[in-house]
């Protein structure tokens, strides 16, 4: 294989992604150092992935967990360890913010996962990044699609299309998506990924982040980043160049390519992961995406176009809204109208600080709670 | 707009690609200046581009059609003129080979959309084009998909994805295959092209020329590349990497596109093309090509795996075949069987020289005539 050895810390490795990313360096012993892992709750796997992997570094949530014999790191330390070249965030929700900063400051190149980082304070930490000169490369499908079809383009860009799979109840009415379960917004059609970006592919929401996420990520401007429903989830997303032509990406839906490809960049690996076969596919459809239906989706462009502290509302009321939803407390609908509440009770503030979006995500999770 | 004035020689100026080159030569008058201009029995046409683009030099195989008043060239004076940057090479058929290596061993770009040229002589070409620091652009829509996406990347190729519209008749039976007439084969479903490459769309015949053009222009063995049908022409082919990652170029099925692109290459230029709507697009769809029922592209892979002569007496016999349905001596099918008989027949020669390809296109013409 040859190549250098990339020192990696995974920042919520007993997750759906944190899983898949252990997966690829499985995969490729000889190229990556597990350096550093954080786990939450599932601290039985977490065990066995550092009885595996055997990291210098360790955290968890409650470190008594762990049992004796373990010393662990806050997930600060560990994300700004020197020994460290790339820190993935994989952390679900805005618990990655924090961590994210600390590796950016000590001048990390980031893998990122958790689109709420962006979401809620996409103008701090790029603007830190920057000045850091740490790189934040996408994990997720869809902008690591993007990304892949600008390699090595001019930024000459007419639009960013993002695809989105509409998630599992794209054919239901309005009447039929009030009552969804949670078991039922769990079974996601084509992606494997965990409890709350399901909840969320399955409102939408997920969709708008990404819009929020891919602006802050390429520089482009929210108008000129399209959303098309895609159900299969073969074509990742889409840049459209001001000569007309369309470049896209695709690949079976499989979380392991897109990590594969950020943990390997710039170089491509000869990987082992399923290949797509175009006598088996059918066809490929696409369709406009109804902002009615799907409220969260039009909840958040209005959010993103507003700027501010309204997005740091939208990804924090949205958190809580899924707890609820997921604990059986609140329908399926209502995990928009919770969100809508917040954001219409919310008093924006422009150019926030890193302290004025965390207390504004702080007033939103509390306002949802009552 | 800006940049720098390419000057053109556009041979077969009157033809299909000729005519959509100049298209695009009239929406960018800042960007490029016509030097040449080359015809063929179109005069009507060749002395109205005359008039609009003034060139300084033009070639027509006739010189006595144009009238008094212009002074013409040779097309290998013409393709290889000091004062023209790129040479665009769009003569339909093996008449396109000499002004190609005259361009190239005058150092010139080419900008190539007569695909006989690299099936009949891609070695010979593309080695004299390397002697030469000449670049080789592709015009066609999918070597010119294929380009797009491997730009930017290094070259770690698992395969390349031709798509194909398959033609008009893809889902007749052999039997009514037979009785095809060329009215109904020049009715091509999704591009505007000339006769030639209609018929060879048709028969996938032009399909299994792109498979030996991809592999010379690319350097990718044959192997590498697949064929899959796909009749909304949508999508203009696709490369997929060694990650399992793969990468279309997509448009509005309009040559304007890449040949735009090989105009502006390496720039892509704010254009007024037509754009892709996704709201639009019902579905893409993809199919295996069926070699039995379009045996020219079988006939097209095994000439190109042969090699040497072989694929220049393949283009040879199927250029004077498809002369020969077009003036309704032979029937659709009988192109296939005809350029077989010659491939039969051939005495193939390995590393032939240019003589020795020139000599077995004239051995393939001469014997598919009688």
């Amino acid at each position: 294989m040859g190549g250098s050895v990339k020192r990696l810390a995974v920042l919520g490795s007993t997750g759906s992604i944190g899983q898949q990313t252990l997966d690829v360096v499985r995969s490729f012993p000889d190229r990556f150092q597990v350096i550093g892992l954080a786990g939450g709750r599932n601290t039985e796997l977490l065990v066995r992935q550092i009885e595996e992997f055997q990291p210098r570094l360790v955290s968890v949530s409650d470190g008594r967990l762990l049992g004796t014999g373990y010393k662990t790191s806050s997930l600060e330390e560990l994300a700004s360890h020197p020994e460290i070249d790339l820190v993935v965030i994989a952390i679900s929700g805005m618990a990655g913010l924090s961590p994210t900063m600390a590796a950016i400051r000590a001048g990390k190149d980031i893998a990122l996962a958790t689109k709420e980082v962006l979401v809620a304070a996409g103008e701090i930490v790029t603007a830190e990044a920057k000045r850091c000169h740490a790189q934040i490369l996408p994990i997720d499908s869809e902008p690591s699609a993007i990304w892949q079809c600008l390699h090595g383009e001019d930024r000459k860009i007419a639009k960013l299309i993002l695809t989105a799979s509409g998630g599992p109840f794209r054919h239901l009415s309005s009447h039929e998506l009030k009552a969804v379960t949670p078991q039922q917004a769990l079974e996601h059609p084509t992606w494997r990924m965990g409890k709350k970006v399901t909840i969320d592919s399955a409102t939408l929401m997920n969709k708008g982040f990404e819009v929020i996420e891919t602006h802050w990520l390429f520089d482009v401007p929210l108008e000129d980043i399209e959303i098309v429903i895609h159900p299969q989830s073969i074509v990742h997303s889409m840049v459209e160049f001001v000569d007309g032509s369309v470049k896209a990406q695709l690949s079976i839906p499989d979380m392991r390519l897109p990590i594969q490809y950020t943990l390997f960049y710039p170089e491509r690996p000869l990987s082992k992961l399923p290949r797509l076969d175009f006598a088996k596919i059918d066809s490929l459809t696409f369709e406009v995406p109804n902002l009615e239906k799907f409220p969260c989706l039009k909840l958040a462009l209005e959010a993103g176009r507003k700027g501010g502290t309204y997005p740091a509302v939208l990804s924090a009321a949205d958190e809580v809204a899924v707890e609820l939803f997921l604990e059986g407390h609140i329908g399926f609908l209502d995990i928009a109208r919770v969100v809508e509440e917040a954001l219409e009770q919310h008093q924006g503030i422009s150019n926030p600080s890193l302290e004025e979006v965390l207390a504004a995500d702080a007033w939103a999770r509390e306002r949802v709670r009552r």
